[in-house]
């Protein structure tokens, strides 16, 4: 099952969107079916659906979801709302904008197939990253048995199919050459310990969790060949928005001398954004810091600051690794 | 009342240990009677009492009602299975070790003297310390208002009364001082969000909870004036065992230049460890990684390695405030 697809209606009858929701796993693998653009947002403000080559596929497939259904100008309203829904991808705002660019050419009919069309390129994508992405790890590191690590969920779950960071450790699990994959649990929201652990446990890797603030310690333990990440969006000169606690693990790299890789499609890279300073950060409140499966962990009442991702400038980067090139290198570490 | 005290018995009855049980706050402030060396052991292990300076004091107290209620030879058991609770604070040890010589001298009231003022001592040493760290943090940055960070819990709760780094904070804030305390949640057991945000907010002073992976870009902001953290063991050369993130904290606070203060009484410094790779660091086991309040967070099954301190290297510490002086500058940011 992909992460996030189209189902076509019966004859003559409008298609939906079908997605994984990542809000029920480890515990359930439940597929949620969205009609309307307006829940397609609520999944995404809640996680249902995360991950910027996902948000960027379900970008369009709303587009197509709200062409199909409503009046020109109700479509282009519902496309506004959900361009908005998350700030700091930026596949959600390109993946609704492509698409609707194609409605203007082609109509609904237009707009569906450049949907579907954006979701097997993302897919074409996970594959071209995987490969260059494990290819430039034996390279960096020399080495063919390898322990990577890795933060948040950047697999299957994150994108349509294999993922990017994480899909170069799939990659190299494939090819016999993953030797452990130690996952930061990422806090607030867990998305490492809950999904990422989850896909290599289905994979039949090995791995080890690890609270985020251990992978210092652990880097400079000396076992680890390389640290892999995704991206929500690289500014031109490659500072790059990720998941909260990346530039955090970025300078724990540096210190430790071990390569830090960032793997993305293409279309992450935003060259209308100069560099990282220019990147809006979404804070999404103090609840998911104090609150923990439905029990309080703080005071009632404490503040908290939650910025959602983070900003990795790229003097801490090794390379970037999309599915057109290698940007290397950064630095060299 | 205090974290862990002495209660006297009735006349010619044997006393008894009085601690705050720590699992329970914030929710609830709980006082748990503790009769028997093993029931210590016990609230020890689950962290019921924690901290270097309280557990210092646990062991000699421990150590007085082993020595005012068993034989000889039990006595000295219970000492030794005490002193093994958690390996990594050299405070537990050295408060089970000198009440042990006291009683060797002056028999079991000799033990509980000895014990009665090691408590008076930590209380002395946290006063001292504030008051010295309050004045370096001041002296460092030049400004009289301060934003300040601080990991896991080093308060009263750590300690008997005011604390090691959070007693800093206090001090700084009954000056008038402080502006905020910004503190990390503290992975896996949450001692930051559910002990130090509880202190602050009893002392009535402001603060911020972040999870831990955020204190990077918080510290790359530029609003931190310092960094105050506590130590569980301090090597001989300045190496610091304190809680698991405070390594990647203080290769985050180097990265901004921003001062980076281990607060400590002087027992915990520990001449006869020479570097912090001498340290054992305990390993808590998975369960508090992958599992929380009773929801399992991780696939069943899954690995995880959880150490519970790191080391954190004295180039990386810009000074070392103990009760007694200030080791500085090891490195000046």
């Amino acid at each position: 099952m992909r992460t996030i697809d189209w189902v076509a209606g019966p004859s003559g009858a409008a298609g939906h969107i079908r997605l994984v929701d990542q809000t029920q796993l480890p515990e359930r693998t439940t597929a949620l079916d969205i009609e309307t653009v307006d829940e397609l947002i609520g999944a995404i403000r809640r996680l249902s659906i995360r991950g910027a080559p996902a948000l960027g596929v379900a970008g369009a497939l709303g587009v197509a979801l709200a062409t199909g259904r409503l009046s020109d100008e109700n479509a282009r309203a519902a496309a506004a709302r959900l361009r908005a829904a998350r700030p700091t991808a930026v596949n959600l705002a390109l993946g609704v904008d492509r698409t609707l660019q194609a409605f203007d050419v082609g109509g609904a009919d237009g707009a569906l197939r450049a949907a579907l069309q954006l979701r097997d390129e993302e897919v074409a994508a996970s594959v071209a990253m995987s490969t260059r992405g494990a290819d430039l790890v034996r390279e960096l590191t020399g080495r063919d048995q390898l322990t990577v690590m890795t933060i948040c969920n950047t697999g299957a779950l994150a994108s349509v199919e294999h993922g990017t960071a994480l899909g170069v450790i799939e990659k190299l699990h494939q090819d016999g050459q993953l030797r452990r994959a130690v996952v930061l649990e990422t806090r607030p929201l867990l998305q490492g310990a809950r999904l990422t652990a989850w896909e290599l446990d289905r994979m039949g890797a090995d791995y080890q969790l690890i609270v985020d603030s251990a992978a210092a310690t652990v880097l400079a333990g000396g076992d680890i060949d390389a640290v892999l990440v995704g991206a929500d969006r690289i500014a031109a000169n490659g500072d790059t928005a990720n998941k909260i606690g990346t530039f955090s693990l970025a300078i724990a790299a540096d210190y430790s001398s071990v390569p830090f890789l960032v793997v993305a499609p293409e279309t992450t890279v935003d060259q209308a954004t100069a560099t990282g300073g220019d990147i809006e950060i979404e804070d999404r409140g103090a609840d998911e810091v104090c609150v923990f499966a439905g029990v309080r962990t703080a005071p009632a009442g404490a503040a908290a600051r939650n910025p959602a991702f983070d900003v990795t400038p790229a003097t801490l980067i090794t390379a970037i690794v999309t599915d057109q090139r290698v940007i290397s290198p950064i630095r060299v570490p």
